[in-house]
């Protein structure tokens, strides 16, 4: 077997050429866990926590998670704090924003995770492109795709809910609020994106899992998958000019790359590694690709690599002969959302407390904000403020704030890339949402610890800025509220309520309706597993916000 | 000390999640080197193997040199090789191209590097902008550059001449011969290039070390200098538009990346990291700069990202928002040189026994040509064929073969990026040069075992294609001759006699003359420590080929 020993990373100068370490043993004191506690606690750090502390446990969001101290991050390293100081801060959390996780885990389970991290790095291993295409998987040969719909179901009113801890996706019809049929998915979807015509649906599961499923078919079904990564988060399809419902992308977590494919078949056609360096001048081996879009404005993809603090606008017109503009922001990006032109995308780049502004049509930087702690826009929502003209609005995962700002350069150029206003919530949260046809924005609170906060959502009035009403919409045990989510017509806003402890609470997940003017109690659609975000089909295809 | 253990790179699916390889110790039978035995071959490895095999051992132009079998690479690992063997082929070479060096290093170098090679690879470290920026030092602040040359010499036809072991480039006066001086740079240096009107000359040694030389002090000397990599190759200067003169580019063998300099202060700006994912959709962690250039038709630089098989046009007119295209040729990526109306680049894929042509207007690839083994231009050749018309040409490490192909894609379509004629040689070499007002192209075989052939450089008539004529142009013992330069008005071509045995033969160096069209010997320039490549200012600053 190889063994690997890390150098030190300090810089080496020419006289003696000594710039390797030399292979050496590692302590006899160190944590221990048998084989199978290792691959156990691996597993569950993959689940649960690489997703802020990443997989090589470098840290993002969440503190580096290293055995050994590193001064230039703030860290101590796990070794000196401990098993008992790293048990306890995994059950109840910390005040810097990471949940308790003693609903979640056992005793047992969080005993072996706080071992897990104080041993050395595993390192994983990298997926080529001949092994993605291994993984394709054609279900549905494109020539045997209906030709029209094969029911006479309303479906661009669907709504395709993410079942995240049951790996499925389940359809409900917008009109009736029946559950149309629950499809398999990769592990915990984390987003969807649609083709131009919002027939068909590509999902991206935390294992790397891609599906295309079709909306036409009786009931809808998934038609072809490939993974293209071991842990993953974003999707999204190409749109512009006569690339329309070309390609489609994946974006990685582990390996850090992103994937083009062949969105009729599914083929992977080809790899990207966003490794890189980043906005300091520091190389990054984990540099993970947080969210992707489609740029309507240009033949391309935006690509936010997280680590790097760069948004890479990779242009799609000729994929062999790739042109990228690595646009520098701030790190570390996550998630956003286009402003209401469909030109300028506005991202959260959360460790610096900023929105990053990206034009899309010059593939450059144009402003940056610095807002809350931590912005998380989810979906995003615009809306036309009395005093700053059009304006886009985030919330905070860490702080509870909305942050709004003027994001139309040619009508309000004072304005632009500029603070509106703030208001206080009472918590942190993930989603924010809203509609032309409704006079408020919905903001949930998911993040905060407290029962009456994380089950409440936020109403807030588009004219004066204001919380005018909290919508308490479920009192069940551990249960969060979360991500608002519009019927067609903007008339009904839908909610999720995530029963979170364990699979036996999986019964206990529903979807609560309201009236979008109103705020009225509709309906609740009940026995859904684990249900977090959810995708209005015309909403999602023209852009609503 | 961290321990780190490198996973199995087979594919690993979703159930189980068991992707990480459980740390472990190896056996106790491997081969051992003491601390300073180790750092020394790592020494030598560095100066004498990285180049073809990879710091990282993985292979490139030589073979795979990792302990374990490597089914994919054709490699049995060095472990079943093992002392003996290696020790044989290392003292006497192999008939795929390698060199021997029982003439360049002791038996118990040979022993030490034998063993070293059958040892984990230790892995080098990072260097980050910080770093760089550490090691950057002024000699001369830019105020304080003299306004005019402050000697009387014809410094456009100064020849800078690297002196390789010595670390030093030696600055010969092409009027009257005379060495005007020898100044410090990085080791090794492998290629120099000059600012617009030829004044400044940057130095790009193989230990990442860049200088600044001005030819207008006297003597000339060097103003500047920062490290930008462990291990580097090549250097450019921005020369397109307002950007003329205003950035230097320099490329690292490890860290695989590239730093955009300031190319007045040498402050260093910019990294990119180079490693990615490879033209069969693999990714490569040392994905090398084997060579970078300006492109005078673009404000734009060249980088040969070797292990990739990707040429990367660096866009340099806006390095925040840095528009890169990677153009998908082939492996692994070497050496080129511009066609006549500098539009078009021409480079060697030695893997793949091709040169590549890409279009630097449209910044795409436009051809691909099947030459000899392992194509190597080195400054290259163009001419008119009396048949084919204009064409590029080059010979080859491996095979004692002349190439060309026609490059006029616009008088000549027919013959663009198509094979023109071979011509035999005697043996592999390194370098092809030409110049309008010579009757001849000149190639040296420096890479064949036998002296006669190494030290001969051979002469092709323009016209016909045939050799003409064989220089023999040295009888030193283990001397080779290499690399033909022409005078400013191409009346002389002046060829390097690289006394390779070891420090006491330096003085066995030397620079021989000819007359370009009656190929008589014009003059030995003598005591010069192992001359390599040559430049002379005017033909580099006008592309003279």
């Amino acid at each position: 077997m190889n063994r690997f020993v890390r150098a030190t990373s300090s810089l080496w100068m020419a006289a003696g050429l000594a710039f390797f370490a030399v292979p050496g043993t590692a302590s006899a004191a160190e944590p221990t866990l048998s084989e199978t506690d290792f691959n156990e606690a691996k597993t569950l750090f993959f689940q649960r926590c690489a997703g802020c502390h990443g997989v090589l446990r470098k840290g993002a969001t969440g503190k580096s998670l290293e055995p050994e101290a590193n001064k230039a991050k703030k860290s101590k390293g796990t070794l000196a704090l401990g098993q008992k100081k790293l048990e306890r801060i995994i059950a109840l959390g910390t005040e810097g924003g990471m949940n308790n996780f003693d609903t979640i885990l056992t005793e047992d389970e969080i005993k072996k995770l706080a071992t897990f991290i104080q041993m050395p790095v595993p390192e994983p291993p990298e997926m080529s492109l001949a092994e993605m295409k291994k993984t394709h998987k054609v279900f549905v040969k494109p020539s045997d795709y209906p030709k029209k719909p094969m029911h006479n179901r309303n479906w661009q009113n669907f709504f395709l809910v993410i079942l995240r801890d049951a790996g499925k996706v389940g359809i409900i019809d917008g009109d009736t609020k029946e559950v149309v049929t629950k499809v398999d998915t990769g592990y915990a979807v984390h987003v969807m994106k649609e083709s131009s015509d919002g027939r068909f649906w590509y999902t991206q599961g935390r294992d790397g899992r891609m599906t295309k499923i079709d909306l036409w078919m009786d009931p809808p079904q998934v038609v072809a998958e490939t993974q293209v990564a071991y842990d993953a988060r974003d999707v999204a399809v190409s749109r512009f000019g006569k690339w329309k419902d070309k390609y489609v992308i994946g974006g990685g977590y582990w390996p850090p790359h992103f994937v083009i494919l062949d969105a009729l078949t599914m083929e992977p056609l080809k790899v990207v590694s966003t490794r890189g360096v980043n906005v300091d001048g520091e190389f990054v081996n984990e540099a993970r690709v947080a969210a992707v879009y489609d740029t309507p404005k240009a033949p391309s993809f935006l690509v936010a690599v997280k680590e790097l603090g760069q948004m890479w606008q990779v242009d799609y017109s000729d994929i062999d002969n790739l042109r990228i503009e690595q646009i520098d922001t701030n790190k570390f990006l996550h998630d956003g959302f286009f402003d209401p032109t469909l030109r300028y995308f506005q991202i959260a780049a959360n460790a610096s407390n900023r929105m990053e502004f990206v034009d899309t049509v010059t593939r450059k930087s144009v402003g940056s904000l610095k807002t809350g702690k931590k912005p998380h826009p989810g979906p995003g929502a615009n809306w036309v403020d009395p005093k700053c003209g059009p304006v886009g609005a985030t919330m905070h995962i860490a702080e509870g704030k909305l942050t709004t700002w003027g994001n139309d350069p040619k009508g309000h150029p004072d304005q632009a890339w500029k603070k509106c206003y703030d208001t206080p919530l009472d918590g942190g949260g993930l989603f924010i949402r809203t509609h032309p046809n409704s006079p408020y924005v919905f903001i949930d609170q998911a993040l905060f610890p407290e029962e009456d906060v994380h089950q409440s959502i936020k109403v807030v009035d588009k004219k004066t800025g204001k919380v005018v009403k909290t919508l308490r919409i479920t009192e069940h045990p551990g249960a969060k509220g979360l991500h608002a989510e519009f019927n067609k017509d903007g008339t009904e806003v839908w909610f999720s309520v995530w029963a979170t402890q364990g699979k036996k609470d999986w019964k206990n997940g529903e979807i609560v309706i309201y009236d979008s003017k109103t705020l009225k109690e509709i309906k609740r659609i009940k026995g859904l597993e684990t249900p977090t975000g959810k995708f209005n089909v015309y909403n999602r295809v023209n852009h609503v916000t």
